[in-house]
């Protein structure tokens, strides 16, 4: 069998030690090690690199430790809207949605849309008819409420300040936020790489605000001749840079390894224009690399020839 | 004075001679040439890109004869849904929008985000509530009224099909439609580039479908360092080719001409993937190109070294 992997993340930021228990600690090791292993156990089973990672992003988005799915933050109206996306590096199609409320597992619109439709990128209540025809599943708006991430909310609004994940502004409060965008990248036993991301978007977000969550070449890109990446960080910046296929550009056109490439777009490129976060990547011959430009970022990869990594802070 | 210029399109498809009349084609080339040379104007009294081609693009989403603001098509509800996107090249600051209603010029929203806001990209009913506080101006649904658009989603419903602009499947029904995106591109005296993009979508437009148009990277994207993109065609296979961003990696991380650049995206990378379409595209030494693997594409330019030009068909 080929060599196979998978890397998994579930947001960049203000991840301190100071301000975590071994306890919380645990519980977030704990999700990501079954997302991780759950999209492994599908890659060893000579699954396509496409299911991995839709099942490592679902239960990611199954657990409220994470801003996406169940776990998603508050907007400004108290409500949830949620972003999410996945493509495919053998045939370069590619599955987006926006400002959706209720679906409970919004990369699995991502995936019927991206094999279901002629569209690549659909919005709002238009998206959710279409999860409807495709009889999605929908959860009432009690199944994502949360009482600490309400209380971020009430918290937001009072300061009626827009808050991102893990930002600098929460450092000056020395106060730890437990959230972020979730994403996976697979290699599968075909030889075939595929990426996805999801998120909740931003506690008290307003004027309908989309991230790069949704955006292919910015939260998610994938290529069979080069690699797969998913974002998190501060999606504006990732927008701006087109950080997803920037990565691939550099490697397809400069030749650059996938760690070069991440280097130069996570750590030079962003760092330029303060745009805080990192990315999961992985490449054809299988190497992984996680940058971040960030304090921590929640992580966890394998593939045949390395054992299980997972970690939060910076090492 | 530096070398300046400006380009500008108004849609790229099959726009056959075949099916013109020699009046339709003198009002198609006089509202190139009035959103050119406004755009020229500005730039020849040193103002910047940025305000070139807000105001050509501005004077074509005023025309109803382009798809993008008056002139935008019915989605499936009978609503007129637009998206607009705009970059500057020398900040790498960008604004999107997508899926409002009533804003008279889309393009404008787009910029008052990008400089205005700490978003990026805004979406719906909140990017609207953003363009009230921004105090834009807003027209009711009879100003995007267009008789012939009207009748072409009668059809469309009747059909049940959703329409691309000037697509392969209207060539079958040997009839030419007369709508389109429409973008601009330029170069001014201080040596800054910007683009920007603005679409109506298109006709009888299901389940949120958004395009290439509010896509920074796909639809739009601006660099001091290479060039400066506007996007128009088949959207869905722009954003999976990220083909704006695409034809700036070229330039910078090969060393392509911008002429090079625009072969390689347009007429091979998105052929390959029946990617119909084309672009406009200035460089930073002023070259311009304007490549299409359509029928036909709207579309003008100018630079202090060259005459005006405007072309509808293949030549």
């Amino acid at each position: 069998m080929n060599i196979i992997g998978i890397a998994i993340h579930g947001g960049a930021g203000t991840i301190l030690k100071s301000t975590m228990t071994p306890e919380k600690e645990h519980k977030y090791k704990k999700a990501l090690e079954e997302a991780l292993m759950e999209g492994w156990s599908i890659l060893t089973e000579k699954g396509t690199a496409l299911d991995a990672i839709e099942r490592a992003v679902c239960l990611l988005e199954d657990n409220s430790l994470f801003n996406a799915g169940k776990g998603s933050v508050f907007t400004n109206e108290g409500k949830h809207m949620m972003d999410a996306s996945i493509m495919d590096g053998e045939t370069l199609k590619a599955g987006s949605v926006s400002s959706v409320r209720n679906i409970k597992n919004p990369v699995l619109l991502a995936r019927k849309i991206m094999d279901n439709s002629e569209f690549v990128y659909m919005n709002g209540d238009g998206a959710e008819e279409f999860a409807r025809l495709m009889n999605m599943k929908f959860e009432k708006d009690e199944y994502f409420f949360d009482e600490f991430r309400y209380n971020q909310y009430l918290k937001a609004l009072e300061e009626d300040k827009v808050q991102l994940d893990h930002s600098q502004y929460q450092i000056k409060q020395k106060e730890q936020k437990k959230f972020g965008t979730v994403g996976a990248v697979a290699l599968d036993s075909n030889g075939n790489l595929a990426a996805a991301t999801s998120t909740g978007g931003m506690t008290n977000m307003k004027f309908g605000r989309i991230g790069d969550s949704p955006i292919i070449g910015a939260g998610t890109y994938a290529n069979n001749k080069t690699c797969a990446i998913s974002s998190t960080g501060h999606g504006e910046y990732f927008i701006r840079a087109v950080a997803a296929y920037d990565v691939s550009a550099l490697m397809e056109y400069k030749n650059f390894s996938l760690e070069e490439a991440c280097e130069e777009v996570v750590n030079k490129k962003l760092v330029s224009i303060n745009g805080e976060g990192g990315l999961i990547a992985i490449d054809q011959k299988c190497n992984i690399s996680i940058p971040f430009n960030s304090e921590g970022m929640y992580r966890a990869c394998i593939n045949s020839e390395r054992d299980i990594e997972i970690k939060i802070y910076r090492e």
